[in-house]
């Protein structure tokens, strides 16, 4: 059984809220004991919302405050680097949610904050903690697919909640640093964490909102395995929040649907008022709830890891290394946007090394086997290549 | 926050295992702490694959152990009444896995026990606090659906995986009392737990195992509302676990599906082995896995709900005299069954009454209106009923 | 290649409709050559919009007309019977929609007619042919489910678009006569046609519409071999109209979606106008369209196989003695719905019959095999009876 | 009603007995009068398995049969152009499967060939043309997604059945040219035709076969609206043939699924032997087949639009100018593919200008209002944007 931890949160945003739910829900042993807001009225607001005894809008007193142990950061990607270095400096373990940083330069500086300080540091990407990404990236590791070829994360909403998503001063960009962030450490997560990301070749587009930053961004990202990621954002999709993963290996598919069909449909001919879900856009109609919020989007799980991790003196499964490699990809996608080709991905890389996949063709007859098919009546088709020719034929063998 | 409780878990088979995952996983603050099985070799292994502290195959003795105050009983159901018996008794909150007895009779005088001897007492109906079912509730509760008018609830598997299920003696009778009370109690928590369920009518047959008791069975209860329950059962499905409930209202429709469809879709060519889930036929093929089984299966939300209620000395969601309503409710379906006829439901009614569904019929130039269309061109049309002279017309009216 | 026929369309309602889009399209062999109304002004608008060349209003003139070989009725339930009759004497093929009749006794009496007569006549059953259904059929045919132990068939919607449909006396009934049809016969697709139907089981209800006729209605049909046919109607359903129909074997499980969730997936914030599919709710938000609805309901295969049967002097798979005992198992349901109680299916049976479902039991160690499962480790467990004491062992057995 | 037709069918492969079952389906009024294969043996076996009249080697003989008026060639990528130049010769319509070339070069000279000789030309792109498709297209015609930004298209499946698919002399290329050219085609269904395909980004890889042609491919297609389209090919794909389309506009969303997931469902434990679907991997377990292939596939309306518009003088909804703004827009993704940036989509446009997506900005208080969310509570808040000092704010205002 583990230690209870006490937590400074900084944030009282919508982000806040979601962790707060996480932590004090389902007889947690961990508390959020002091909440630091910018403003006197939401920190105030939130303490009470949440039975949190204390709260203030010092950033300093918060961090250093002595009743708590852990310090979690909800804070605007801007006001990240700050938070986590008066973290470091007061020893206390930290948590930060997600982008870390608003480039991977920004990330290298946080993640040399914590390493010399030498604090336990975890990086809150809840998505790659979904029970469901969980389980299929065990099964994946078991080998249920072979050998991960390709890796398709989407992540689409209408659009951001709060004002300083939009702004690419604060927040470092559009929907890649919103959105891309989560795709590109479970493709990660998919393709193995020590599968170096090569380049990357992406597009953005600004087609609906009146912004500077992009509001849609599609991307590849190769890994050295020769796998391929692909990421799909954008904040002007319509119907809810989408939020699927797929992945084709060599030995099989996944396919992940975290949010808009998970087996809860309803048709309601309205009236009832009501929370449906996050971003869902109608209260009418065939409407796709998701059971239990908090869980479907990996934040149990992921605070669970974190203090788990903690108490064993181990490291979580995200790390702020984690976050680092996330923002050195967003660099990449970014110049790629920009060049319009593909573009290195510049980072320093821990990760070891990852062989080509490969594999071993068989021979039928002195000729290469293509492919091996049973046919209706229970033959057995070849499509054989003849190497020095180079000629493809079709040959029917004896079942 | 809540206080950390102390259990005595009766039970080590499959449904101890769910338990304790649950309790010891998501930092909980709860824990079991001595562990009792017939078999001194089964008591032992479970201690030690959970880390349990003590263990015994003396029932008395783990009931009344002086470090635990709650018994949970996850016995096979021959064994319930004397094991809470013992445990109200000892005057400790006691945790009943269902059903909770082989009758009504049984499951009374199981009611009667706790009561007099005032001890908290909770029924462990999970798939009633599966996440998808609680929030569905919700939803009917605050309107979503209009008036519930019909209920299904389906749980259908390839039949249970220990040797007592199979014994009618010990377990009351077969796919019914396996499952059904399941079904019965999402009914009732959809059509109002005040909806008294006032009679069934019940068909059972064994159509493929060699056993005395039902393999499958299908059964209609009606409420005092005049809402219909509907359950199917089978010990004989193939697929895997089948766990669907749908509800029509005046106003809407809810359809659940807690297992085989959740999002996560997986063919694998085969050859990775692993669980997949409980009751799954197989590791190759189309898989569709849960995410998170216990959370899925309601564990995790029924025992938060349990010791929440504990703590504030209230009541939980579900209490022994639900677990009696239901085997007084598969005593009816017993009776049916055997008479061919509907039969009514013989129980003690503790929940008032509930009027019969009804809507104000709107009239139409004298006559009633039967439906209201919008015609493609825009324009209304009417279906009207003359009640003096019982015809019908259409008619359309201007847009 | 087949003969063309030319048809005499008898209704120019909905059906009429649907059936003259299914003849006319797809570069068809068939065509509609004179429409029959009661009103000259929907004959003539009937006749205009599908390029019919000749209407009328006078049904003998219609059916005896010299231009046509086919008569196809499409009029209310009341009115089958008289131009099924004048079809007849007139020695042309007639096709007549469901159901054949109000009830077994009239069907019969029109049985009578066109096998006195001589004339081909096929039942208009179209949710058979369903492309889905008539695939699920091969496949149960080819064994791939084992023996049929259980079928459900559900049809909803929120109610009939045409005044008839309310009004008993000329529907013969409610929901059951106008939906239940349906549901048997595919329920005998599956079970096989020469399983015959035993006894009913049925509850009605009137729980929304001001109407004397049922507008809910749940039924048991069980067939000589043990199998269970289950079908549930509601004029009362929302959210569009929910075709669905599902099987169950010893061997394996279908589950078909007609008409709700076929892969057609679309969100629209509204203002597009536009059909989306017959008994849909709404223009906005989530809709879940059909593709190609004469195809998907059944239309296309339905008339292909009856203009098929009679180019080759056979049976359609749809005879009017079909017709016939749908009629003889709604009216046991009726008379189950008023007695309470099972009521026997009294009907001529053709069908010769259908042994009972039986699985031969294995033994092990001389005991009975209840059930074999293989455990994670890879052992084998069996759960094995005891035939003289009755009792139940699981037994780990070497894999 | 239309007038029949008498066709000579090139080929005889599994695209051959595609076109004919759905030719000699549904009392169609075409019929397949003579069959060509280069093969005697192959021609004879598809003429009596289809019940031809004759069949025939001699390629010039079966194209100028004096009892045939159109041509349809279904013979592998590299015979199809000397195909095209003797029916555009003869004076005969002539239909060509896809892709209409191996380059658009190749396609260029086809096109000329059909248009100088002035003879009815229709590109069989059997995808554009499923039931699914042609609603959904129509649905965005009528406004129902608003302007479209973004169209994924998706076919996967585990590789060709026939040899010359894997030898890029003959089919032009790998998985692009077998399977992208439905996507580039049913991408430009949804952004419109007249929206010019500007410039093309594609990523290919060799990762499983050992083949020279790619087996996987990615791409996106910018046009000129702004819209991007997006397809995914694989001949590496794993759990059947997979088939998804998705489209994404200012006011709505659209997800088509043709082949895996279409409301059919089917588990069996196995030994019923038979066919399930093209690129079916299995026949046990959870199994998903198609209603009626030929329908869901496009191929029934395919040729009914071409036959239609050859009867009307007009033109199919697919010709041979798309066939080759197919093959350009392949051509520049191989391009792409090789110089690893975004390539121009060479090609003589015929399709006129399409403006810019764009939505007009609201402003509120001097401000850009970027988003318009309403709280739980009723109020409304806005995103502001205050365009001189590019700052954000949050501000609510009274519902």
């Amino acid at each position: 059984m583990g230690r209870a931890h006490r937590v400074t949160l900084l944030g009282t945003g919508l982000i806040g809220d979601f962790y707060t739910m996480t932590l004090h829900g389902r007889r947690g042993l961990d508390r959020v004991e002091v909440a630091y807001s910018r403003s006197e009225e939401r920190a105030a607001a939130f303490a009470q919302r949440w039975g949190i005894p204390q709260h203030t809008t010092d950033l300093r007193q918060a961090v250093e405050h002595p009743d708590t142990d852990v310090v979690v950061v909800g804070l605007p990607n801007d006001l990240h680097e700050q938070a986590i270095v008066l973290a470091a400096a007061a020893g206390k373990a930290v948590l930060c949610t997600k982008p870390l940083a608003r480039s991977a330069e920004e990330a290298r500086r946080i993640l040399d904050a914590v390493e010399r300080a030498g604090v336990f540091a975890g990086y809150l990407e809840d998505l790659v903690y979904t029970p469901k990404t969980r389980k299929a990236v065990a099964a994946v590791r078991g080998g249920a697919v072979g050998e991960v070829l390709w890796v398709r994360s989407r992540e689409t909403h209408p659009g951001p909640h709060s004002a300083w998503f939009w702004d690419a001063r604060k927040a470092g960009g559009g929907a890649i640093v919103d959105l891309g962030c989560h795709c590109i450490e479970i493709v990660r997560g998919f393709v193995g964490k020590g599968n170096r990301p090569v380049e990357a070749m992406c597009w953005t587009d600004t087609l609906v909102h009146p912004i500077d930053a992009e509001d849609n961004a599609i991307a590849l990202v190769r890994f050295e395995s020769g796998a391929i990621g692909q990421f799909e954002v954008s904040w002007t999709f319509r119907g809810g929040m989408d939020l699927r993963d797929e992945v084709a290996g060599t030995d099989g598919t996944i396919w992940l649907n975290h949010f808009l069909r998970t087996g809860f449909e309803m048709f309601s001919s309205g009236g009832s008022g009501g929370y449906v879900a996050e971003k869902a856009e109608s209260e009418a109609g065939w409407l796709f709830p998701v059971g239990d919020e908090v869980s479907e989007l990996g934040y149990v799980d992921m605070f669970a890891d974190m203090f788990d991790a903690l108490d064993r003196g181990g490291e979580p499964a995200e790390t702020f290394y984690d976050g680092y490699v996330v923002n050195a990809v967003m660099d990449a996608c970014y110049r790629s946007a920009a060049s319009r080709a593909w573009e290195p991905v510049a980072l320093e890389w821990r990760g070891g090394s990852t062989p080509r996949v490969a594999r071993a063709a068989a021979t039928h007859d002195g000729r290469t086997v293509i492919k091996r098919e049973t046919l209706p009546d229970g033959r057995v088709k070849l499509i054989l290549k003849d190497e020095r020719t180079g000629d493809f034929e079709d040959r029917v063998v004896s079942g």
